[in-house]
Order: structure tokens, then C-alpha cells, then sequence
């Protein structure tokens, strides 16, 4: 922006930030007419089964019941819920499991039928009122277990239960491995089954219009809910509108489809009337998504220097009862085991495996911050066992400036890794504090830990990536902005007022967000996932700014016969670049435009763009705990994220993304666990009070720090940051316990259960 | 569309068929969220004075009362509700003479005062609370005593109560007029003040987000409801955002801007509260629009053979008390007159002029129903004076083929006024039934009358004229259109998306328009008036449906490796124009465009297209009437309207509109007219119970008939049917009145009153 002033980088205030302050910001409950019928879903009571039937008898008695549709009624359209991007190639589609209703009963909570009533009162008498027959069969709740011979066979395709599975060979293991000299090093970690928990539940509601469907959902993925809602109908996909509000939050748990196409069709099978389907809490736990549990087995070999002569990894990722997203997921947390610290001979196995629990879907971090436990906790393992700080071994072993991934083509253009570390260790006072709380004696224990991740922007070459943006000038000179991808509370709608500003030259205030997406409507984007947003639709923003810039200079060039190449916009007016000299506002060339009797125009531009494009983002966390060791107890007092997402849009923006973030971490790694009962599969906890959900008051203050290089593959410099932050909280807290107690725990979360138990192991109680 | 079948020309289902007849459509008020404020207006209760105080004292104590805003408070910035295209030229701008509130009362009803409360109750009660001391000025009813010297002066600036004065002088009308053995005929004519009666009446609600106003409006022009209601409050346009859901009838008086600057003023100080304005029908008939009320003096000099040496006319429009659409309604009456039919001797004056009543703006015909009452009465009486039949009279000297207008560059390209004529004189047995009726006695009467009219199609050259357009591609090969254009009820969503599958080909249903226009993301068009949507929204359409068409057979190319040229889009596939062969779906091609891995793109296209040509469009209407004398009632037993209106885009709809005008024009020349008490200048029939709407229950079968001349300006060959059909009505059934009592009324309606009156000077009770 030539001699204006620069808005990407600037902590403006969000543009809905009033809205959502004065609680003025329409959600899709605020939107839904109130005549809507309401649907209720009946879920499993057997963790596996077969429905053999259901009694609807007495439900239909109950005044005010519409419609009740059982698994036996609906069309058998298996589709896929996962909200990635389509593939034409059929090997490269997501896993299409999903009925609309089911009779083969996979979990507890698994849907079997629906009730449409006039209201909420009958129609949850009416779910309560129906009589359901089960044949049960054997379940399985464990990962490893469901891969034995012997266990349930959960989907008749995928002997074993397992999902995919996908290896690593570099180099040879075995033969490396036998390296005179080395220590092996060995753990098993295990990470928990955690709900995303946002503060907005899971709610849709769909009617007809013009013969076509129209779902109004909190998603976060409007035009792949378009996609599967007409998969899952049977219905040409064109047929499908789907509409975005403001949405309170979605972590990847609204990245699946949930109950958009349920939804859709009971609205047609009440001729197209509105209903409406409101998740409850105790459903989103159990029926939404979650995050998978995976069991992670390490095996190093170390040399004297501290250096990796061999690594081996085996995941087991709990997919429970449905594909969702597929191995994805436990394809990346396993490949990101070989780029953190390069090495030459590494052998991994990953399995994705069936379980008759919650399905897992996509949650921030998609694997990472499974995979940084394990890895995180096994460096400090490594350290440890090899009497080498374990600041010093990441710093020598993690991935070096000019790292190229194969695959990915990521290239790490800086040595952040390193300049993070750096930062923190000094910012945190890190070396003082370990120094200072070594050889503690004592109930209560300080210790400080630390733990580095990295993460990957978008999905790209794994899956399409592209954004398209659309702009139109006002009258006034402002203009409006449509991207596909979608403000969730993260601050994107923000962050693309801003890039659009610093491309067309105008002020930051004369930029209109449009922050609801309608797949009619709203150029095709994929929406938010996979931490994409600001780096990917950056590059259509950018392009479609400069194409309307261009409009505008044309239009300029008519106007002022001032030719092309010595104009720009600064500021909102039309500059001469010779003499800075200002030739005419926006608002006079809009408006000279748009009502010219000789040659009007009205000026839009839109434009899309594929990406294939990568970054790599990167960071670490230091955190400091005191742990009672009597009561079994952790405390964080005190951590520090840094991160490098590249260029900051808009600095307090991205603290509180980190913020945000590193209060997920704190939660994983200290309380949060979704619990299953073994007798049953019924889970336990599956609410706020049971669930002890990481809050404001289990954290101290959150610090947060940046190291802005500019990556330079991006529009605007910029790279990951929606998931990051969450990704290595949970290994910090472990290795500061391990540090402050000598005792490593290798679950999580490091509840006063697994510390108690760990504690009394060790011989500390 | 080579080889595919035609959808232009079908009479295809109404694409909101459906919705509208299950009354699921939404509308306005459908869609206003409950919690809104209730807004209500006071209204003044003299027709001319000056608010000296107003008195909130007790209507603030009413519980519920939220806000009152008196004349006293709102901002000064005067602007102009005409729905004209803006003009950059301060000359050719609307006169902008209303303010919010007015302190200066000019009819009874002006607006003085409103209130926003929690509900409807405490508005009502609180508006009737309101204490108001009014200075009472002398106030005007009548248009030619407004004129007089003495006259009270409504607006400072402009004396004599003269909005405008236009003049013809063509050629000598003095010096034609003294050739030796002319006739001179010379008559008063005389239409009455008539309200549109959309069945939805006016309505709007508003709001604010993220610092701008959102207004949501059962408005005919979105656009240029943005712009005015940033007029009228300060603001810059930008920052007003207009929503546009289905609407229940407009007619033209939702082509002014009614309450959409009030009720979103109202809006901003009570903090962005939602705010619900909807106005009575009692309110509707006096505080929106009217129809202007024309008094029309002809003096015709016509020679034996029939043919005209010399003409003179004075239109005397009534705008009542605030200009609107100012004058242009009075000067596109006058200046119809020479173009009828021909004569190189005329002399023209036509004046606008304010009087204390309910403001006149457009209303279906937009001065051409007045008109053709005045000048096709007049032409029956020039015919009986100089014993001719009128039908002979008009078929000489109407508008010939290959005439131009010198001004707007009108050409009548075929003969198609004498073709409607023969068309309707056959179909109609208008010969054989003028001669079974001649010299009837008795006291039921039958006759049969005539009259014919022309219309123009859109403002240009008076103004703008410009349409934009966008599709959008989805997955199944399906388009979105957006136009700026409005559906009203009229079918042009319909229309919109013929063109749009005729010209892209592919098939009708998969074609959705967006019906809801949002002035932030639909492409810039003016908006339902002047009959313009068909004949200019077709060629932005037909442009945007060939640029997408383009990008599309480009797409074509890539995937098939055929020529371009060789390649063409039927049926919704791509196929080899040289074989015929299908080489693609639509929806393979869109599928593999969208999520190619190579070479990505979201197929869109937009454009704008500025339109400087005009179409006449032309018909007649032959109607029978019975008369019973002494009830003085006169009955329509049989009518027949025949247009040319172009090309038919869908018969049946075009069918559709011309009924409903004809239903109109009835009711125009029968039984319509608002009345005021001449003491007190109040309104005395704003109610449908006490103004005689004509109804279904007045009509015979209405029957229409179409010559399809192809328009050879147009993008589709077609021109103006939305206003034309009410035009000629009015003066049929007087001709028809005329030749079967051989009674002139020179004054509309012809109710018992006037005919009673009529009869007794005629003698004949």
C-alpha cells in the first residue's frame, strides 16, 4: 500500500465485535421461525446390536407428534460425513458409512429414529415413548483389543476393525538399530477421548423452498454441508442450499456433517415445513464428534551425542464406531513423527481401528496433539535416560532451516524452531527455574517442562485447496467482501477486512465482511479447517482485490485521462504515484461509475484460486507446575506459548487465538477425559458438571509471543495459527511434572486418579 | 439454443408457484424476528399547518413506550423518495422536499410525530396520546385553484403552487388552426385519485450490525432504497444495507421510498434495536402514494377527411403535497399525446401542481392511463362529431410504421397498432356488435367502445437505465441468477430464469433465481418500474449467461481437448455441434472444474451492461358495457385487451399480468376514487369497505389477446407488459358507455353519481 497506511498487522477491533459483545449477533436459534417443528432424535441404549424393532405406537398417540421415522424408513444412501474437500477420484473419498437412521447400532447414543412434533414437549415424550427392540451383540471399547482375532466385527469391510493402516520405512530400522553403542529408549503414551465442547451446541434447521432444500446450520463448512446433505438425500447437490450464521464455536467438531441431512429430510417428509433439530449437551458429547484417543508406542536409539541413530513408531487410533474422518488423522499425527526430528532409519505403523464408542472426527490439532504427547513426552524420556538437558537434545536434533518434507514439499525457510525455543527459554526464564528446582524435597514441588510442535497449514496435496472471493463497490467508495471461508469466532472475517483494506488501498472501517455464507450465494470456499483460513483464502482475497483495483484504475483512467501506471488507491483516493497528488476520492469515481448516462458500470470483481501451496508453523510451549504430591494434584503456574505463524494480520487477534488455545491444552493435559462404562459402553460423563472441562479458573495468566517470519509462500506473510496453540500444552505440563517429581505419567490427563496411581508406583506415597 | 429445446416462449410453472400458493413464502413481516420494536406514526389531523408544540408527557408514562420522536428532533437532511436512478447532475435530480417528521403539515396525515415501543399496544396508545397544537394555514384541494394567485403556498419554492411546467410547441398551432372548414372539438377531461391496493400493505423493519443499518423493505427497488435512506439520514450509502424477500404487490407505490429512511432513523436511536414499521391500510391509502389525479383539456381542428391540422392540450396533474416523482408522471402524459397520433400543429402545456393532499408518485401507467382516458374519450367524440366511425378514425391517423420519437429514439418497427386494432375487432365482433346496438331504446342499453394506447419500455434516455447480473455453477451443472431486478408477483423471477436456461441451455429446473435482493451482494439494478424488467434485466442476463457459457465451453476444451467452436451447450451437455454427439454432462464438467487437483475453478460470471434502447409497446382494449339507465350503473359484460408486447417470454404469466391491469383498469373507469372532505381536506374512504376496489366479483371473463411482433432492440425480442395492460381500459368502457346511451362523461369513475348526473343534463331520466 504505497505510501498508505498499513491495516494488515494492526490490532483493529473486531468487526463484530459489538455484535457479539451486546449479544446482538443472529445465531441460527435466533434466526429459526418460530413456527418450526421440532425433531428429536431417539439413540441407542446397546453399545452394538441389531434393531429388530421399533414400537411407535404409543408415540403416536402423544398430541403434537407430526412424524416419526424410523431406521427402517429411511433411503439408503450411505454417505460420508467428513468435511473434507470432494475427490473425483473414488480412492481418494472419505469412508461412506453413514445412514441417515441405523439398524446395525454401533455405539451407545448411535441414532435409530426420529420424532418431528409441533413443539419440544412432544416431542421428547414421544422419543421416550417409543418402544425398541435390540439383538445385542458383543462390543469392544479398546483400541488394541477390537484388532484382535476375536473381536466384534464392527463394519463388515474392514477385517479386524482396522480402518487403514499406513507405515514408514526410511532407511532400515533393524540394521540401524543394531549400532554399536546406543540406548534404546521405549514408552507407551496414551491420549484421552475429549469433546470439543463449544459453547454452541450443534443446531440446524431445514425447509423447502422452490422445490430445493435449504439447511440453515452452525457449520463450519457450508459448501461441503451442501455436498453431503445431497449425497445423503439422494438429491442433485445443486438442489441443496445451505446457510451459515454466526456460529459460537466448532473446534472441528462442526468440520463433520452432523445432523444437517437428517434434518433436510425430515423436513421433506413433512412436505417441506421447518423443523428445527437443537442438540443437546449430553448428545454432543456422545453423538457429535470427538477427539481420538491414540495409543502411541516409541522406541529410540540413541547415540552418546544425543543424536537418533534409529526411531521407531506404532499408533492406534480409536476411530470408534464410524469413519468420520477416516485414517487422516492418524496418517498425520504418525507423519509428523519423522519431520520433528529428522532421522534417518525410522519404521512407523499406523492404525485407525473401530471401537464401539463416540465417533472421531476432526478437533484442533487433527492428531498433533496426540502425536506431540507421545513425542514430547519421549524426547524428555530420551533426555533423561541419556543424562543430556532436554532443551539441548530438541535444539540439536529438531528439524534445521531448509528442512524439505518429501511429500508436502513444506520447506522451513527460517530456523524457527531454534529462534522459538530461544525466546521462550529466555522470556520464561526456563534455565533459572530448572536450575532452581532441581533436587526438590517435600510435599509441594515446582519443576518447569517444555515441549516444541509443529503443525501444517491447509491440506494441500493430500486434498484440494482453493478459496474464491467475490468484492462490489459501493457508492461510497467502501466495499463488500464474500469468501467461503468462515468466521467460527476465531476473528477470520476480521483478518479478511483487513488484507482486502491493504490490497485496494482503502480504510480498514470501508470494508464489509459478509459473514454469513449462503452456498447460492458465496463464492465456493472450503471453509475453516486445518488452520487455512487466513493463509488460503488470502491468496483469493488478494488476487480478487487487485482485480477490482484494476477495475477501479480503468475506470480512473477514463475519468481523470491520467494514464493507468502512474495511479493508485491510497487511503480511498485515487492518487497521482508522481506527484502524490489526489485526483479523486473513491466515492466520486463510484458514484461517476455506476450512474454515468455514457458509460456506466457496476464494479464487482471475483476470482478464484487454487493453492498448492504449504507452510509449515511452529512453536513451542514452556510451562511451570506445582504439584502436591499427598493430594495427588497439578497446577500450572505459570506458561508461555511462542509461536511462528508468520506475519500477525492482527496481533491481539492471534494472542487470543493462543489464548483460546493453550486453555484447550491445559484441559487436555490436566482433566478432561470422556468416560465410558466397561460393562456397557454407556458413557459416564457426558455433561459440564461430570466433565471437568478446563475453565478461567484453572489457568494462570496465559502468555503468549510471536516470532514474525515472514512466510514467504503466503499472500500476506501469513501461516497457521487456529490449531497450534493447543498442540503442545499437554507434553509441556508432563515433562514439568516429570521435572518437578521425577515421575514420568504417560496418560492423560494427569488427574489425581493417574497421578495417585503413578505417585504410589514410584514409591512417592 | 441450436438443437435444444426452447424454454423462452413456454409457458413453464412459476418458479415461487409453489411457495405462494401454500402460503409458505415469506414475506416481510414473515421474516422480522419477534422481539422487534413496534413503530408507529403520527399522523397530522389538518391538511395544512405549522406543529407548534407537541406534548410526549403522557404517552412517555405508557408502559412499554420506548421512544418518541417528534418533527421537533429529526435531522435536518431533506432528500427525495422518487424511485428514479440518481443522477450526478444536480439539475436531474429528484426534488428532495421531505424531511422524517415534518413541522410543516401540508396534507391530512403528514407526519409528525412517531413512537417505538415494546408492542403494538403501548405504540397505538402512546401515538394516540400525543398532544399536538397545530398553527392552521388555508389549505388547497383543487389543482387549478392551487394555481391561482391567491392560492395558500405549500412549498416556498415554488410559486403559484407549480412543481413544473413543460411545453410542446410544434410547428403553428395558431396559424394550422385558422385553415378554412376545420371542425374544432374541444373537451375537459377528467381522472380521479386512485390508490395502488397491493394486497401486502407497506412495510419494512430494521436494524443495525456492525455499525451500518440493515433495512429490510417490501420495496419495489432495493438499490434505491439504499441510497435514499442514506439521504435522509446522513449517512454514507455504504453504510445502508436493503433486503428485499417476496412482496405482495407494489404497483409503483413501492417504487418511492415510503418509511424505510424513518424507520431506520428510528432504528439508530434506540441503540440498533430492531425496530418493525407496518402501516394500516388505512395509512396505505393517504400517508403512501396515489395515483395523480389529471385534469386534460383537448382542443382538436379536424379536417372532413378525418385527418388533424392542429391540436392543442393542457394537463392539470394533481401531486398533492410533496413532489416525488415530481413532474415527470405530468410531462410523459402530455407528451404521449403527439406521438398517438401525429399532427405537425400542436401545442402542448402541462403543469404539476401542489395541492394540501395524499402525494401522487407512480402507479402502474405512470401518466399514460390519465392520458389515454383524456385522449381516447376525446377521439370518440372528435369521430362523432365529424361522423366517422371511431375505429376508422383511429386506424387513419394512429402512429404508422417506421415512425421515430425525435426524443427518445422510439421506433415503431412494425404496424402493429393497426394489427391489434384488426386482431381485436375480429376476435371481438366489434363491427357486428357496434352495429346490433346502434340506436337502442329502452332503459338497459348495450354498446360496445374502443381505445388504444402506447407505452415505452424503461427511463432511458430520461434517465439510466442499467441492469447486472451473476450466475453461479454448482456441482450438478445447476445455475444460481442474480439480478437486481425485482419480482413483485408479477413472474419475472420466472421470466429471468427462461432467458437464463435458454441462453446457457440448460434446463429450466435447473435454473434457481435468487429471489431476495440484498443491495451488499446483488448485483446493481434498478428495480421493478417503468415496465423496464423484462426487455433490461434480459440483457444483462442474456451478456452474463454467454460470458458464463464461455468460461464453461473453455472448461469444455480443456477436459475434451475439441475446439471451442466446435462445441456448444444443449440440454444441459456439452456436445460436438459438427456430429451432435454428447461429450459431457454439465454436471461432469462443473464436478471436475470444482474439484480438479490441476486446475481448480469456481465457475462464476457477472457483468453489467448499461442500455440505451427503448421499445414502444402497443394494444387496445374493445369492451361491451350494459347501462342500466335509470340505476345509472353501467356493467363491463365482455372485454378484450390485445398487446403487442414483443416476444411472449411466457404466454400464460403474460396472460396473468394483462388480467390483473385489466382488473385494474375496470376499477379505474367504474368505481374507484379517494375522496376529501372539502372543509377539512381529511380523507373520507381510506378503507376497502368504503373505496370500491374492483374486484373479480365486477369483472366478465377477461380476455387477452397477443400480436408477437419480435423486438428487434431486445435481448430476447421482448418489450414493456407489466404497465400496459391498464391503460386503455378506462376509455373503452367510456366509449362504450357513450355509444350505448350517446352520453359524453368526461370524468372517471363512472359511478352512479356521476352518470346520474350526466343522464339528467343528457335528458334521458
Amino acid at each position: 500500500m504505497e505510501n498508505g497506511e498499513h491495516v494488515v498487522g494492526k490490532s483493529v477491533k473486531r468487526v463484530d465485535a459489538f455484535e457479539k459483545v451486546t449479544g446482538r449477533a443472529k445465531y441460527t436459534d435466533d434466526l429459526c421461525g418460530k413456527e418450526a417443528y421440532v425433531a428429536k432424535i431417539l439413540h441407542s441404549t446397546v453399545a452394538h446390536g441389531i434393531v429388530k424393532s421399533i414400537d411407535t405406537k404409543e408415540a403416536e398417540k402423544i398430541p403434537g407428534v407430526v412424524k416419526i421415522v424410523t431406521c427402517f424408513d429411511v433411503p439408503k444412501y450411505y454417505f460420508p460425513t467428513a468435511g473434507h474437500p470432494w475427490s473425483t477420484d473414488p480412492a481418494h473419498q472419505d469412508v461412506a458409512d453413514r445412514l441417515l437412521l441405523t439398524e446395525h447400532v454401533r455405539f451407545y447414543g448411535d441414532d435409530i429414529a426420529a420424532v418431528v412434533a409441533e413443539n419440544e414437549v412432544a416431542a421428547a415424550q414421544a422419543v421416550r415413548a417409543l418402544k425398541v427392540e435390540y439383538e445385542t451383540l458383543p462390543f469392544v471399547l479398546d483400541v488394541q483389543e477390537a484388532m484382535r482375532e476375536d473381536a466384534p466385527q464392527i463394519h463388515k469391510t474392514f477385517p479386524h476393525n482396522i480402518l487403514k493402516h499406513t507405515t514408514i520405512r526410511n532407511g532400515n530400522y533393524e540394521e540401524a538399530s543394531r549400532e554399536p553403542g546406543l540406548t534404546k529408549v521405549e514408552g507407551w503414551y496414551q491420549t484421552p477421548t475429549v469433546q470439543h465442547c463449544h459453547i454452541e451446541n450443534f443446531i440446524c434447521y431445514a425447509y423447502m423452498e422452490q422445490g430445493r432444500v435449504v439447511v440453515v446450520s452452525s457449520t463450519q463448512i457450508p459448501h461441503i454441508c451442501r455436498r453431503v446433505v445431497g449425497q445423503a438425500l439422494g438429491m442433485p447437490w445443486g438442489k441443496v442450499r445451505v446457510i451459515k450464521p454466526y456460529i459460537g464455536g466448532g473446534f472441528g467438531n462442526k468440520q463433520d456433517i452432523l445432523y444437517e441431512p437428517l434434518c433436510a429430510y425430515l423436513s421433506t417428509v413433512v412436505g417441506g415445513r421447518l423443523v428445527k433439530l437443537d442438540v443437546s449437551r449430553e448428545e454432543t458429547f456422545v453423538c457429535n464428534r470427538v477427539r481420538h484417543a491414540i495409543r502411541i508406542h516409541i522406541i529410540s536409539w540413541v547415540r552418546k551425542d544425543g543424536t537418533f541413530a534409529a526411531r521407531k513408531i506404532e499408533c492406534f487410533s480409536d476411530q470408534g464406531a464410524y469413519a468420520s474422518h477416516g485414517h487422516s488423522i492418524g496418517a498425520k499425527c504418525m507423519n509428523c513423527f519423522p519431520q520433528l526430528y529428522p532421522c534417518p532409519h525410522i519404521e512407523g505403523d499406523s492404525y485407525t481401528v473401530f471401537t464401539n464408542k463416540s465417533v472421531a472426527g476432526a478437533m484442533r490439532g487433527y492428531g498433533i496433539p496426540q502425536a506431540m504427547f507421545a513425542m514430547e513426552s519421549h524426547t524428555e524420556d530420551v533426555a533423561k535416560a541419556m543424562g543430556i538437558p532436554s532443551y539441548q537434545l530438541r535444539f540439536q536434533n529438531v528439524m534445521p532451516k531448509g528442512f524439505q518434507d518429501g511429500f508436502s514439499k513444506n520447506v522451513n525457510y527460517y530456523d524457527t524452531f531454534r529462534e522459538c525455543m530461544e525466546r521462550g527459554s529466555k522470556s520464561f526464564q526456563y534455565e533459572e527455574k530448572a536450575a532452581r528446582y532441581r533436587n526438590q524435597i517435600g510435599d509441594i514441588r515446582r519443576g518447569v517442562g517444555m515441549a516444541v510442535f509443529w503443525y501444517n497449514t491447509g491440506v494441500w496435496p493430500i486434498s484440494l485447496e482453493t478459496s474464491a472471493c467475490r468484492m462490489i463497490l459501493n457508492q461510497d467508495g467502501s466495499v463488500q467482501v464474500q469468501v467461503g471461508e468462515t468466521e467460527i469466532g476465531q476473528g477470520a472475517d476480521t483478518a479478511f477486512a483487513q488484507m482486502t483494506a491493504e490490497t485496494l488501498g482503502v480504510p480498514f472501517e470501508n470494508v464489509h465482511v459478509m459473514t454469513v455464507q449462503d452456498t447460492d450465494i458465496t463464492p465456493f470456499g472450503l471453509g475453516a479447517y486445518a488452520s487455512r483460513q487466513t493463509y488460503m483464502a488470502g491468496f483469493s482475497i488478494r488476487q480478487t482485490a487487485e482485480l477490482l483495483k484494476d477495475k477501479i484504475l480503468d475506470a480512473a483512467c477514463e475519468m481523470t485521462r491520467q494514464i493507468k501506471g502512474n495511479m493508485n488507491i491510497v487511503n480511498g483516493n485515487i492518487i497521482r504515484t508522481t506527484d502524490g497528488r489526489m485526483l479523486m476520492t473513491m466515492e466520486e469515481l463510484a458514484m461517476e461509475k455506476l450512474y454515468s448516462l455514457t458509460n456506466n458500470g457496476h464494479l464487482t470483481a471475483e476470482s478464484s484460486c487454487q493453492i498448492k501451496n504449504n507452510a509449515y508453523s511452529f512453536g513451542c510451549t514452556f510451562a511451570e507446575v506445582e504439584v502436591d504430591i499427598p493430594a495427588c494434584r497439578a497446577e500450572v503456574v505459570d506458561i508461555l506459548n511462542v509461536h511462528d505463524c508468520g506475519k500477525l494480520i492482527n496481533p491481539s487477534l492471534a494472542e487470543a487465538q493462543v489464548h483460546g488455545g493453550m486453555s484447550m491444552g491445559i484441559g487436555y493435559g490436566l482433566t478432561e477425559r470422556l468416560l465410558y462404562d466397561e460393562k456397557t459402553g454407556r458413557p459416564l460423563n457426558n455433561n459440564l458438571l461430570d466433565y471437568k472441562l478446563s475453565t478461567f479458573m484453572d489457568h494462570p495468566d496465559l502468555r503468549a509471543e510471536f516470532i514474525e517470519n515472514y512466510e514467504p509462500t503466503s499472500a500476506y506473510g501469513t501461516k497457521a495459527l487456529g490449531e497450534p496453540p493447543t498442540c503442545s500444552i499437554a507434553p509441556a505440563i508432563r515433562n514439568a511434572v516429570l521435572n518437578a517429581t521425577g515421575v514420568a505419567v504417560n496418560e492423560i490427563p494427569l488427574t489425581p486418579h493417574i497421578l495417585f496411581k503413578r505417585f504410589k508406583e514410584e514409591g512417592l506415597i
